[in-house]
């Protein structure tokens, strides 16, 4: 594409190396903000910077976080007892949305993968047996709810932390896998369909 | 959505004001930028607003130009004869790209519309007979070319326009409308393919 502007060119090459952001999109988007207020760019333009130059971590989950210590590990209503381990940060906003859980946080930050180098020692796991040992505030954590992906490498990775933790005699637990609401039992794969007959639980009335 | 911190939250809120642009593709894109390396946000913050502040318009065709008088006009392998009128900037790309047409544009920056109140004086119809009365560099202009959209408003513009060139004894011609190239006539609309019965032409065997 020839474009009348080198501006526009450098706008449109750095739009489009965003994920699922094409050519066409990127210089869609770049003559949207041309006809904008300037205002509408200038504040784009700062979010952006702001957001990589000024975030910094939760020290304790690794969360994202505005101060040292994020918003729900010193929210003193949330149940200190229960950690819910998670692979990134999305999966925290997901689980929030759900509001079926008051307890902290754990944000691995990958999970282990050989066949992308990243081992245990890559990803946040010895944080984790720090917290377990030497817990905020001086509360006992009593179980460990591992939410990783199902998929090979999330349960390795559920299986390399879970036999840590067992040693410390901590209740470690994981979020049901079956047949998600509203499916049917005919279209569900035969791996989910044979784990959730295999987990079937009591039938509750309620 | 709750997040995890206000940086994040205006950056969702930033991006998501784009066209197109949702509040989960906005974190999407947001938990990406985190992730890369600090470069990639401040090129991407710094395009965006060199973009909106340093572009300027080319004062002859009122494309966007790096300087006073854009790259297009100011080719002296251009055919300074003949000038496309077109509606805004993305059209101008897309002739370029056929690699049909070597003349000059005219970017109106909008086509006649009483619906959202835009008339003849708002857009730049006037700069255009300016251009015809008296061309760059004493190149007297042959024919107009008038591609606008084949809408109602775009119609109306160059019937406006048309009967203005016209007076002043200039060939004015309009880029040919009927069956797309590929196109299948009983999939084809009837007042397109009316149209391209009226404006049938000699067939040639080239």
């Amino acid at each position: 594409m020839n474009f009348p502007s080198r501006l526009i060119e450098e706008a449109v090459t750095e739009i489009s190396r965003l994920p699922g952001i094409g050519k066409k999109t990127a210089l869609r988007l770049t003559l949207h903000l041309l006809k904008q207020h300037e205002s509408v760019a200038t504040s784009l333009s700062q979010a952006i910077l702001d957001l990589r130059l000024k975030t910094s971590y939760c020290r304790v989950c690794h969360n994202i976080s505005d101060s040292e210590v994020c918003a729900t590990c010193s929210n003193p209503k949330r149940d200190r007892s229960i950690i819910c381990v998670v692979e990134d940060i999305p999966d925290v906003l997901a689980i929030e949305n759900t509001s079926q859980y008051n307890g902290l946080y754990h944000i691995l930050g990958g999970v282990i993968s050989p066949m992308q180098g990243r081992g245990p020692e890559d990803i946040k796991i010895s944080s984790l047996m720090e917290r377990v040992d030497h817990p905020l505030d001086q509360d006992l954590v009593k179980e460990i709810i591992l939410a990783l992906p199902a998929t090979m490498e999330g349960d390795t990775t559920s299986f390399y932390i879970g036999r840590k933790l067992e040693a410390k005699g901590i209740k470690v637990t994981t979020i049901a896998r079956g047949i998600p609401v509203g499916g049917e039992l005919e279209f569900t794969d035969e791996v989910t369909l044979g784990r959730s007959i295999i987990s079937r639980t009591n039938y509750s009335m309620q």
